[in-house]
């Protein structure tokens, strides 16, 4: 090695010891005729004393170097007069007896510090001088430890870890597919996989019993601040389980996850069904780290003549603690926040429980002092309590009442990074209604299990067949979700029907699933993570593009290397393909 | 779970116990009154038992199951009288209480079985079938536990696993790229990786030090048995070491996972120059499990009037210890196999070292006994002996020699797939002439640094530049190699020239490399293993198609999903792109 020891390494028992470090100057400054450099690697900090009165040659030498300068520096660890307790290499620093330029550095266009100057573009330009920055690399060494820990986590459950093919075949089915044009079969095309779904179904069919993969994915969606092209998921699949199975299996996995990689101990994850997460929260993934549950008061405020509450079809409301204080301008803030279009509601009422016991509300008008005490008595209010109140069409108010939930949670500071609240929704329905195609859709996928109870429902009442789904929620976001499977041909079948498949088309599509559960299907069942958002959780992110080594932006461009891009003529022409423009 | 324990797991210390198995039936037969069913799943198989007397209904049951029916079963444990000593549950069976079929199965359309009667082509379309045979089985197992074991070893040494993108950038350098068409940024694509090097060198520019990825990485190049469009790599970077760092470091990577994989002590890898393994083997990936080393001649036999001899570069040959014995048509045999096209020698000369201590040629008019002798001295041969002696232009008549010389190997049962001989070879030339191109590649990539002293050469020899390159070579096969990287601009501009890029191409393709080499590159270097390829080498296969789940033929169809496919117009449509048949 170029180095004998790494610059995270020294402390005060290497005192005398003879040592090279390589790495980056970090930062420099001259004091009298002595100079003091700060040398950096991944591992730490440290730093490196000149004198010009021992060696001027050197001292001078050590003045020609600028940031990010790669060195390689030879002398003797001595203790520091001038201790620095926050650094673990703080107590010492290097008298330093030789010193190479191994190579030299242009300015980096910002600054290669914990905090920097550079705007997100330049940051994605230079992504490789970004990724010097501690905070973004420490991400990436959180999600490789994670990644080794769900790897551990899982071999030693007998899951083995399989690679499923990446040029695989397009279907209609979800999202749009990435293709890829074959030159050996012309006119036709790979597809990248948004999953591995089907083969893992098909590994259960194998026997391989258990199964797990850390696994790209792709799908070619407009892209949001928080979605990427090519994402990971770490996939998982068991057979002969019930559903009770896989709770307990990667609960187990999350906790040890949050004990290995964050020393956090997660409490025992509580489960609720999708209908009450809706009823409760307003969401499929509500966010526990704070309560401050829906109450809905229909029975209460109808026909009292107030025609916002009598023409609604739910109202509904939540308790926001200790905000009875709130100013007339907070309040007119959280009525802008709920109107504006992407949330869409029309008004706000509230209610102040206040410290003389009194309840008063902005519909005082309607309501008396024993209507108001019923409401407090309803959501169980509290001196200093604000009840916020929405009314409107169920689902509709359900959304923009999370929404505002959600808001009142920022600003009371209920939503703390570092506090972590995991919840399993159970049950989700199987099918949605798809306005724009005018068809029914798979809520997870096609090859989802509807519960047994419910399948005389497919063909009366298909919107309300639940299915045997679930996913996890951490802080409001949805880390994973999976189902028990389908591994029955006539139901799989079924359910295509269902789908607006004709017998033909799903034949075509996925006839070799079909035809594999014919041959001695398992019952099985799985689930995946999506591990950028997962890492992006466990770093106290909000978005997933700093766990990402190389993200790419909102349109889908990598501006480091300039890709996508144009291809030669040759390229065309041998894989038989135009561009149509 | 459905199951209580696995159909692997129930010895006599279970006798008594009451358990539920779950599986798929492997083979059934009917004993007078009693009805025998093995039970399978990926853990073993476990003997069934019902009885006519005990229970007539659930043996009449029994008797309708028919192989790799899926079955649910609860029993008691009880002590085999007939017991198989090879198996791990041979020793009891389960006196079955209760019985249900989870799912039926067609028959298979060939035998799941260790020895199968199935044809390639039947089994790559029913892969999810040829899967539950053990051995394949167990070459996914093999592969899932040498990946654990990579990463172990990678993890305790400090490297971090960073997945590099999948949707990069094409390139001209290297074989032919895969593409996908961009939907959101029109007439351009990105490209799959054929290795993610470029994206590597960034992360040690991003001083991450220690970077590695099990990764899949894509070539659109016609296949061959042994070629898949997708594989895997092990991909490994380091910064500020030599060499000798890399050699040592991945040395113990492989010897680790020979030892935790297979118990196998591998030997420390010896080493060998690019030049002397062409001088001594012929190859530069030599089978090292046998000597059987060339011995060049030139000096011993020119000038003696036979022709062939006397007109050639080169002549050269191999002792074959123990086969002076061969008869006639044997060497016929030999002599027919060097003559086929794809080796193209012209004629074998042979001399025998006989028990009678005489040694006879197929020279013998043109060779004394004098320089017979000579010859034998030059070889060390002892009482029946050998030599197989080839002559023509050096690279020929080597190629050939190496392909005779495995041949006797095979022959002579010197290369057993239990027994393991790896071997570094070092400083391989930096370029090779491409005859098609006229001009220089680069033998291992554009990024590989020349040897410091050879750098001069570049201008007046290039072919004999040597690089800092290096492969592992394990029992004739290369399963890794790497380099050396260039970290200077002006190097790795000086590098582009030579290999024909104009300054305006190289900038446009891999300017953003070396524009990060101007702001503080490393000293850097790495490796590449292929996965696929190593593996197959721990199962002892020919072939990488049964370490992969789900392999290509071919023509690189996947002809279980009957993958690529044509897709959509639509999907053409919103790609603006075109078929051109």
């Amino acid at each position: 090695m170029l180095r004998t020891v790494t610059c995270g390494a020294l402390n005060l028992n290497n005192l005398g010891e003879s040592v090279t470090l390589c790495g980056w100057v970090q930062k420099s400054r001259d004091l009298g005729g002595m100079t003091f450099i700060d040398i950096r690697d991944r591992y730490g900090i440290t730093q490196l004393v000149f004198n010009m009165d021992d060696n001027k040659g050197l001292c001078e030498t050590a003045r020609t170097l600028g940031r990010e300068f790669v060195i390689k520096t030879v002398g003797t660890v001595v203790e520091r007069s001038n201790k620095n307790p926050k650094m673990s290499t703080g107590d010492v620093e290097i008298k330093v007896s030789a010193l190479e330029i191994l190579n030299a550095a242009k300015l980096p266009p910002f600054m290669i510090d914990d905090e920097t100057d550079g705007g997100d573009e330049l940051r994605m330009k230079y992504r490789y001088l970004d990724l010097r920055r501690n905070p973004v690399r420490n991400n990436l060494v959180l999600r490789h430890k994670m990644a080794q820990s769900v790897r551990r986590y899982l071999d030693a459950l007998d899951f083995i870890e399989v690679e499923t093919p990446v040029l695989i075949k397009s279907t209609p089915e979800g999202a749009r597919d990435f293709v890829v044009p074959s030159r050996m079969n012309e006119g036709e095309f790979y597809a990248l996989p948004q999953s591995p779904q089907t083969f893992k179904q098909l590994l259960m069919v194998s026997g391989f019993d258990r199964y797990f993969q850390i696994v790209k994915c792709f799908r070619d969606e407009d892209l949001r601040a928080d979605r990427q092209p090519e994402f990971t998921q770490i996939d998982c699949e068991m057979s002969f389980i019930e559903q009770e199975d896989i709770l307990n299996t990667f609960e187990g996995l999350i906790r040890t996850l949050f004990k290995e990689v964050r020393n956090y101990d997660l409490p025992e994850v509580p489960r609720m069904q999708y209908a009450d997460a809706m009823r409760l929260y307003g969401s499929d993934k509500p966010d526990t780290r704070f309560e401050m549950q829906f109450v809905e008061l229909n029975d209460l405020v109808k026909g009292k003549g107030f025609p916002v509450f009598d023409n609604a079809e739910l109202v509904v409301g939540i308790n926001a603690k200790g905000a009875a204080s709130y100013t007339r301008k907070q309040l007119d803030e959280l009525t802008d926040f709920i109107k504006r279009p992407q949330i869409g509601a029309t008004g706000l009422i509230y209610a102040r429980h206040n410290d003389d016991g009194t309840i008063k509300s902005s519909v005082d008008k309607f309501f008396n002092e024993e209507d108001l005490k019923q409401w407090s008595e309803a959501f169980g209010t509290e001196k200093g309590d604000l009840l916020l109140i929405l009314a409107g069409s169920t689902d509709k108010v359900r959304k923009q009442l999370n929404e505002l939930r959600l808001e009142m949670g920022n600003r009371l500071g209920l939503r703390d990074k570092n506090t972590f609240s995991a919840l399993w929704v159970l049950d989700f329905p199987l099918l949605e209604w798809d306005e724009e195609t005018e068809r029914y859709h798979a809520m997870h996928h096609p090859f989802t299990s509807p519960k047994p109870e419910d399948i005389a429902l497919l063909d009366t009442d298909p919107k309300n067949v639940r299915a045997n789904a679930y996913d996890m929620v951490i802080n409001g976001t949805e880390v994973g979700g999976g189902s028990i499977r389908i591994h029955d041909r006539a139901l799989q079948a079924l359910m295509f029907k269902h789908l607006g498949f004709s017998a033909e088309e799903a034949q075509k599509q996925f006839g070799f699933l079909m035809d594999a559960f014919e041959f001695g299907a398992p019952p099985h069942g799985g689930i995946a993570f999506g591990f950028d958002r997962l890492t992006s959780i466990f770093a106290g992110l909000d978005s997933i593009r700093d766990v990402i080594a190389f993200p790419k932006n909102n349109s889908g461009r990598d501006v480091m290397i300039d890709s996508p891009s144009t291809i030669d003529e040759k390229q065309l022409k041998e894989l038989k393909i135009k561009t149509d423009l």
